[in-house]
C-alpha cells in the first residue's frame, strides 16, 4: 500500500529542477507599464551623463581667467549680459569681465569655464546695466559638471534579468527607452486537487475546507513577477484529472498542482505523471514540511506537484518553483538569498530531515534575529501572514536553542542568490 | 533675489506633513485582484480552524480504549470497516475493535478519538475481510487535530492597513472572503516642471535632458501601492502653470510636482502656492539632498513640491510622501523602518545638514552593513539602481568612517514603522 520512495537532499532536488530551467523570450512594453518587470536586455547609456557641460548650481557663468585677481581686498566686477535657464542656450558671446546668470542644469556658455554660486556674488547696477561682484578667484572647471563625467555613452548600466525598480525606471527614461525590452511572463498553470476543497464562495460543509492553496500560490507567483492561470479544482476521477493535466500542458510553460502527492489512496498526481510518460525527477525530499513534493518533466516542461498542506505547499513553491520562474526572467540570481541570523526561540525537537520554519526577521542594534512567524504546525495557515523568511534547521540528532546562529532564506528580497546551498 | 527661507529639522517637517494625512475609503475587490492591496478592514476567522476534528496523517481512526492492552507482545487486531478520504464523511458506526482507514485532513468518525499512523499499522486479511494490527496503545486525542485548536471563530487574524501578501491571501480564501475589503487607491497627481525636460521619446537637444523624475516617482508611488496620474510637463508660463495646478487639485487626493522649488528665477512653484492661497508648511529642510523640498496644504489637500534634482526628488518622496500614502491606506506603520548598520565606507566631509545617502544593505555573518549604492552626487541617477535603503548621517562638525554604526531607513521593507525619528 505504501510507495517506496527514495528521499533526496534539498540541494540535490534544487539541482535536478534547475536542469530544466526555461528561459523566457523578450517583448517590448511601454515604459509606463514596466514597473516590476524583468529587463530582457541590458540598459546602456545612449548618451553621456551629463549630456553637456552644465551648471550644477544657480549662479553666474564666467571665464575663470577674469577672476584671477579677485580677493576680499580686490573685488572684481562682471557685466551680466544674459540670463539662461535650464533648457535654454546662451545667445551672446561672453567677453572679458562678462558673466551670464545661469540656472541649475543649464548648458554652460561655450566661452565660460567656471560658475560663481549665487550666494557668493553681489548684484549691483552701473549705468543702468546689471553687474555682479566677486571677492575670490576661480579655477577653470570650478562648479562645472562636465559632459560624460558621470557616465559615458555606451556604458552598460544595468544587466538583463534585473527587476525594474524606481532607479532602473529613471535610467530607462533618461536614456530614451520609451519601449522597454522585458522578459515575457511565463504561463504558469495552476490546479488544486482534493475532494475536500470548497471554492472560496461556497458555504462550509462537514469534512470540507476551503481551497486556500491556489490563492496563496497565485500570490507567491505574483510576488516573483509572473501570473498564474488558474485551471480550477481537479475532479476526483482519474481519467478526468489525466485529461485536464494533459490539456493544460499544451498551454502552459510551467504547471503547478497542489495536493495529491502523498501516499494516500486518493493521491493521483504520481499516477498522472506515470500515464503521461513524464520523468519524475524526485518524489521525496529530506525536508519538513513538504517531503512529498514531487517534480517531473515532460518534454522539458516542469510539473511541480506540491503538497496539499498549505505550509508545505508554500515552502515547496519558494524552494523549487521560484528559482525556475526567476530563471525564466533571465535572473542571474534566481535563488533566495541566504543570510545568517540569531535564533530568538528554542526548537528543542530533533528532526532527521532539514526543517524550513516560516519566520519573521527582526533587526536589533545592527544584528539580525529571526523567530517563527506563528505556531509551527505544517497546517497552520495563520503563520504565513507575518512570514518574510524561512529558517533552515539542518536535520540531525539535536535541537536548536535561542541564541544559536542559523541560516535564513529571505522571501521579500529582490537581490536573490546564484546558489544558496553552498 | 534670494528668498529668505527658514530651514526646519526633518522630524519637524515630517510632523507638519502628517497633520494633514488623509485616510482612504474602503472598496471591495475580487480576491483574484487583491494582491498587494491594503486591507480596509480586519480579517476575522469566520469559522474554527480546524473546522472539525480531523486526522493530521494518513492512517486508521480507532477508539483509543480498544488499544489499551496493545504492546509488542500483545498485538491487537482491528477490523477495517470503511475508508474515508479528505472531504468525505464516514457512513458506518465504529464499534469495539473496529477501525476506519482515514486520509490526511478527513473528518474523524464520531466514535473515534485517536489515529494510528499508517506506518505503525500492519495490514492483514482475515476471512476475506481487511484488518490491521497495532503493537502499542493510544490515548484519547492521539494524532487528532481538534476543531478550533488553531483558531477560534471570531478571532481577529490580520489588522486593517496590512498589505496583502501570500499568507494574508491564503487566510482570506480560507475564511470565504470572495470579495475583499481594501482601501481605495488615492489619485496621486504628478507634474514635472522644467523647460529643460524632454519627453522620453524625444531626441536629445543641446541644453536639454530627458524627464526621468516623473517615471521614477511613478515607480516609487507604485512601490507603496498607489498609482500616479501623470499630468505631463508644466509649461514655462506662470498663468498656464497656475491654471494647470488649480485644475489638477480638483481631481486629485495628493499632488506632487518635481522641480521649480529652488531659488532660481524660473522656479514658479512657490508663487503658484501663494496665488492659490495654499498654506506652505515649510520650504526649507535641514537635509541633503532635498533641502528645498516644499510642502503646502490647500483645503487639507497636500501639495508636495519636490526638487527637480533626481536624488533629492527620490529622497523627498520617501521621507514625506510615502508615509502620507501609507496613512491613506490605513497603515499603522506608515514610515520607513529605521535600523542600525555598520558603515562600509568613509564619509569624511562634515555637513551642517543631515544627509540621506542612497545605499545598499549587505548581510554578513548575522550583522547588517551598509554602503553607498553609487557615486554620492545628488544628480547621479545611476546610484538609484541598487538603492534599497537610505543612510542617515546626522549633520554636524564631523565626518563618518568605515566601521561607524549608523541609522538606515529601509525602502523595500513592508513592515514600516510608527515613527522612525525617536
Amino acid at each position: 500500500m505504501l510507495d517506496k520512495r527514495d528521499a533526496i537532499a534539498v540541494p540535490e532536488a534544487v539541482k535536478q529542477v534547475m536542469k530544466y530551467a526555461p528561459k523566457g523570450e523578450i517583448e517590448y512594453v511601454s515604459i509606463d507599464k514596466c514597473d516590476q518587470r524583468y529587463l530582457g536586455d541590458a540598459v546602456k547609456a545612449s548618451h553621456d551623463i551629463p549630456p553637456f557641460d552644465r551648471a550644477p548650481y544657480d549662479g553666474f557663468a564666467i571665464r575663470a581667467e577674469d577672476s584671477v585677481h579677485a580677493s576680499l581686498d580686490n573685488p572684481v566686477e562682471f557685466e551680466v549680459i544674459e540670463e539662461i535657464g535650464a533648457g535654454y542656450i546662451a545667445k551672446k558671446e561672453v567677453g572679458p569681465y562678462q558673466a551670464v546668470r545661469i540656472m541649475t542644469g543649464a548648458l554652460m556658455p561655450k566661452e565660460c569655464n567656471a560658475v560663481v554660486m549665487l550666494e557668493l556674488a553681489k548684484d549691483i547696477e552701473k549705468d543702468g546695466k546689471p553687474y555682479m561682484v566677486i571677492k575670490r578667484s576661480y579655477k577653470p572647471g570650478d562648479n562645472v559638471s562636465y559632459q560624460g563625467s558621470e557616465t559615458k555613452a555606451g556604458e552598460v548600466l544595468v544587466q538583463e534579468g534585473r527587476r525594474i525598480n524606481p532607479g532602473v525606471k529613471a535610467l530607462l527614461a533618461t536614456f530614451g527607452y520609451g519601449r522597454v525590452p522585458v522578459v515575457k511572463k511565463p504561463v504558469v498553470g495552476l490546479y488544486a486537487t482534493g475532494t475536500e476543497l470548497l471554492d472560496v464562495n461556497e458555504p462550509m460543509e462537514p469534512g470540507k475546507i476551503r481551497n486556500s492553496n491556489a490563492y496563496m500560490i497565485s500570490s507567491q507567483i505574483n510576488r516573483v513577477g509572473a501570473e498564474a492561470t488558474y485551471y480550477g479544482k481537479l475532479e476526483d476521477d482519474f481519467d478526468t484529472c489525466f485529461k485536464a493535466v494533459k490539456k493544460a500542458l499544451d498551454e502552459v510553460d510551467i504547471l503547478i498542482t497542489t495536493g495529491g502527492v502523498s501516499v494516500g489512496d486518493y493521491d493521483y498526481v504520481p499516477e498522472i505523471y506515470k500515464k503521461l510518460g513524464a520523468e519524475v525527477l524526485f518524489n521525496k525530499i529530506m525536508m519538513r514540511p513538504g517531503s512529498v513534493t514531487t517534480v517531473a518533466q515532460y518534454n522539458g516542461k516542469l510539473l511541480f506537484g506540491l503538497s496539499g498542506n498549505p505550509s508545505a505547499c508554500f515552502v515547496g513553491f519558494e524552494l523549487y518553483a521560484r528559482p525556475i520562474i526567476r530563471s525564466w526572467f533571465h535572473s542571474q540570481k534566481p535563488h533566495m538569498q541566504k543570510v545568517k541570523a540569531t535564533l530568538n526561540s528554542d526548537f528543542t525537537k530533533a528532526n532527521p530531515f532539514t526543517r524550513f520554519v516560516r519566520s519573521k526577521l527582526l533587526f536589533n542594534e545592527g544584528k539580525l534575529f529571526v523567530e517563527p512567524s506563528g505556531l509551527d504546525k505544517s497546517n497552520v495557515v495563520t503563520s504565513l501572514v507575518d512570514c518574510d523568511s524561512l529558517i533552515i534547521l539542518p536535520g540531525g540528532t539535536r535541537g536548536f536553542t535561542k541564541g544559536d546562529e542559523v541560516d535564513v532564506l529571505l522571501l521579500e528580497d529582490q537581490i536573490g542568490s546564484e546558489w544558496p546551498w553552498n
